[in-house]
């Protein structure tokens, strides 16, 4: 008797069904380069993806249109699921970000294919939604996304930016769909972006 | 210039969302008991709260009456805060449960009062639902958090029962919600338990 037969049902659908939810337990060895608020250790995508979750329900009413928080917090949940194969590109890596789609593309079909045909096709829309960064849901959702690092990255003490050796207008690039989509909070942003600077952890 | 200065934004409830943001990261220094499937170290709380959210995307087609899934998501992605200040009662822990609603009560109030009021109520609403297990969605959600673990724990060769000591029968009490809402999925469970005594993981 082996481990596959701790996953054997005796219903093949629901046998797949517990197999990638054991494959995506894999989110929790994804390293992103933001480091923890403790300062313990860089955050995985799993810990990540579950904590903008939980700020979907708490930054709404920044928005310039009103989403639905409950699709924008499914896209969260499954945002960064390809990159279980595709692995975590880092925001201001040139080179990786010119093969990112490609290489992401090629993980969502390993990844979905391992799921019933409908809903593997629902989990990927929800993931191609949030990357086009079009709909209203997937705005708020992108913005998230963005939000978070730049609140850890200011508490451990700019440790992204120097490690990267960032310069602001790259991080101001990044954020452009804050300032677009929630910009009280990009204010804020670029507030910390000036006291990063001050601080020395960010390039002019 | 300190730490604090970088959640602040100049408003006042934009900077309580940002700090109730920045606090709720100690979720993942709430270690469980269960390990994650690669077996190098336990799971945390926020990794945990996310796989469950995304498991509620898979499994509602199991249930005896249908959930919400986004609601059951909302849930589950909260479930566990109050943990940061109760932390996580081990469910084979006789002493720990006992003591455990007092616990979480007193945690709630702590945690909730660090956001705007309505906010604060509800996300303390939410779990409060989840715990009192009587709606279909909490029951969906109570469900998740029950199996996840289980599959867990069969794939990393019985750790939590090894480790706890755990009898058969404490396992079955704890997944009754599972057994009178998703029947199938109790059925692979007992199939599991069964396999579990004859490796000799668990207590017959």
């Amino acid at each position: 008797m082996g481990i596959e037969d701790f996953l054997s049902s005796g219903n093949t659908r629901l046998d797949q069904q517990l197999k990638f939810t054991a494959e995506i337990d894999k989110m929790t060895g994804i390293y992103r380069r933001t480091m923890l608020i403790s300062g313990i250790r860089n955050e995985n995508d799993a810990e990540h993806s579950w904590h903008i979750a939980v700020m979907a329900l708490l930054f709404k009413e920044y928005c310039v249109e009103e989403p639905n928080v409950e699709r924008a917090i499914k896209m969260l949940v499954v945002h960064d699921l390809i990159e279980i194969y595709a692995g975590d590109t880092f925001a201001y890596d040139v080179e990786g970000n010119a093969s990112k789609a490609a290489r992401e593309a090629a993980a969502a079909d390993k990844l979905y294919a391992q799921l019933p045909a409908e809903q593997g096709a629902e989990l990927r829309a929800l993931w191609e939604e949030f990357d086009a960064m079009e709909t209203v849901d997937a705005k708020y959702a992108s913005c998230l996304d963005r939000i978070q690092p730049l609140l850890h990255n200011t508490l451990t003490e700019g440790h992204t930016w120097r490690d990267g050796g960032a310069v602001r207008s790259q991080v101001e690039d990044r954020a452009h769909i804050v300032k677009e989509f929630m910009p009280e909070v990009y204010a804020w942003i670029m507030k910390n972006l000036d006291r990063g600077v001050e601080k020395g952890w960010l390039k002019e």
